[in-house]
């Protein structure tokens, strides 16, 4: 396929300007971004934006997909009961099946919300990458073992995953310290230096994890990552609540990512994370919803303006944040992140992930600053297209691919033995 | 007009309890609420809700709907400096006309989120009149009166105002105390007691308004307001953040209304209001956005998200709010606060200020709890239709009433002026 996207406004996310002209792609890539042109290229289609906003799509860089069955389904509990009450007893129950569908329900708002890739950390994941490829998504797996499971599969799933189709790949990743013992940790950080790779996991979440890994240990998960070597190809970790300074540092100097998850950290009251102070140390950020058990939506936008307005009222300053920063953690960050180098920013050569953005909505309006509107009154209501690999899989409210009527009803068969 | 509305579920918000039946309106009032029933009237318009969810409008109940001229205008600043440096300045450039246009842009954006009605704190009152009644859209005015200007006009627009239109309609109000002298609020005490109404007022909204309030008069504004007889006949005040004990006990005893505002609040660092406080003493509570130049969207279910969760991340309980406690305040409450007492619930008789929720959008599958997962997956997409006094005003992201497109191109206009 080839389209032409004329009369376009475009943000690369290269920077914080907005181009006028076209895009155009040829398969899955970027094939032009410039002004007008005329030339003998026959487009398969050729979409007039009326002035719309193209840009990257956005990346969730944190998330367990398949947990949409979970919405609203438990709000009662902190992290710990919700996981070990409400959480794993239902896990337990869920199938390659139920997976498959409820993936596809998370993929469905995804799209719905401008998400264009997912790095998400959970199981039965040949179902998950069959829907994944079926939707046309692109969905990137974190090692999800810990104590009860899970790391005898990792090297399989690393070279199997990575090889299974264009829009799957795999990053090493276990749970989080407090699930996995010393001597898995110590397998892990023997995958990460047999292949070179980087290494993902939940990373100082709640008060109560840090404090009993350093009952544990002496030191913070963070530290005790780095030293046991996991952190020696990069990687890095979700929630970064209760990162210390030392923590920042370790991450800082060896390029790690931190990715954020303000809405989780709310609900689940496990706190509010300094996100200015990441952004002053000019640390490598993105940003994820988490899953939709603890959030409750897998809403970027969401995200992004808790980001910045939480630091706000944590420093009294109302300027604490530059919202462009959080825009491109969101999109650029989130991708980098991922492993997702060529889906960062839109230029030609770059995999056509591209969003367009409905500058013809209220929220949108007066066009004083074209990225603040966005990060501070965007809702998925403005995202107007979202496509993928250069594919449109979701266009003006309607879905391509997904069968959105089969995904609901699938999914409310599923919640009668999960309920 | 008559219109029948079948295949519906319907929350009336008198409990949380979904009835699955027929909504029939007749002019501007429902007519019946019940199972489907065959009978003679012919309607104007039948309309298969195919299961969608029809439930009161969101009432946003402290705004400044023609604000909108400064979203993204200015979001460098704290309150003070934000009102001094970046407000005052421009809304001293502010016309009749200016304020007409951005009252509809702030109209199209509550009907694209659901919103049937606002308390509007603003000026050129008679231009924004207009505009509500050509849009059709329910429009409560509050007084705005300080020193610079306002005291003079007030009884006027109590007595014009509350006899324009059905739509509009007028409620005592002032900017807040650090803008008003000690006469002043005596003038203001003097008109409640003449007219027997209630009084509403920006409160303790920044700790520095709270320690000015003291300094000058040696208690707080709720304290001080309560003294001057203010309160005598009810109101209430917006913000609250910083509300003592005593300050909770004066509006509790009296009946008086907080109104939150989460997302201004964070966004101009005054501070996070413990609304679980005043959920747990029982008070009356509404919500609101505040003006698109301090949020920077009109989006209440941003709010009522913020409402619930910054509460769970300050008590360390996940389950600090019931989210239902939440859409009430945001509905029922947000009525009853202004003066609506026909627009609270849906019931036959009552005003036909009614929003049908999109049960069809991936944010609100599975269906594990509908009113959760309003409050914590809902967003202006969730939005299928909204109707006032028993027109649709919104549907299918079209709007009847509003010429969008020259909204937007006047609001555009005016903002060469303004910026």
């Amino acid at each position: 396929m080839k389209i032409r996207f004329y009369n376009a406004r475009i943000l690369t996310m290269e920077d914080n300007k907005i181009i006028e002209g076209e895009l155009h792609t040829d398969d899955t890539k970027i094939a032009y971004i410039g002004p007008a042109k005329n030339n003998d290229t026959i487009f398969d289609r050729e979409i007039d934006c009326k002035g719309n906003l193209l840009m990257p799509g956005l990346k969730n860089a944190h998330t367990h997909s398949a947990m949409t069955f979970s919405r609203s389904l438990a709000d009662e509990y902190c992290l710990n009961d919700w996981l070990h009450k409400a959480i794993f007893p239902r896990e337990a129950k869920l199938t390659a099946d139920s997976v498959y569908c409820f993936s596809k329900l998370a993929y469905a708002e995804y799209l719905a919300g401008g998400v264009t890739a997912c790095f998400d950390m959970y199981f039965e994941k040949e179902a998950n990458a069959r829907a994944a490829v079926e939707t046309g998504f692109r969905h990137v797996f974190c090692g999800a073992a810990n104590d009860y499971g899970g790391f005898e599969d990792l090297e399989r799933y690393y070279i199997e995953l990575n090889s299974y189709d264009p829009l799957v790949s795999f990053i090493y990743g276990f749970h989080a310290e407090y699930t996995t013992c010393e001597d898995n940790l110590k397998l892990m950080s023997d995958l990460a230096h047999k292949y070179n790779a980087p290494v993902y996991a939940h990373i100082s979440e709640t008060k109560e994890e840090v404090d009993g890994c350093i009952e544990r240990y002496g030191v913070t998960p963070a530290v005790l990552f780095d030293r046991l070597g996991i952190y020696d190809f990069g990687g890095g970790g979700f929630h970064c609540v209760w990162f210390t300074d030392e923590d920042r540092k370790i991450f800082k100097d060896r390029g790690l990512w931190s990715v954020f998850n303000a809405c989780s950290n709310l609900k689940l009251a496990s706190g509010i994370t300094p996100v200015y102070k990441f952004i002053s140390d000019e640390m490598n950020i993105a940003i994820g919803t988490d899953g939709a058990g603890s959030n409750n939506a897998l809403d970027m936008f969401r995200e992004m303006y808790l980001d910045t307005v939480l630091s706000n009222v944590e420093t009294h300053n109302a300027a604490a944040i530059d919202p462009f920063k959080i825009l491109k953690a969101a999109t650029t960050g989130g991708a980098r992140c991922m492993g997702l180098s060529d889906c960062d920013i839109l230029a030609p050569g770059k995999q056509a992930d591209i969003i367009m953005i409905d500058m013809d909505r209220p929220c949108m309006k007066p066009e004083n600053n074209v990225t603040a509107n966005i990060v501070y009154s965007g809702s998925p209501q403005i995202v107007k297209m979202t496509m993928i690999a250069g594919k449109i899989l979701y266009e003006d409210g309607k879905y391509t691919t997904l069968d959105i009527a089969e995904v609901y009803k699938d999914a409310a068969g599923f919640m009668e033995v999960l309920r």
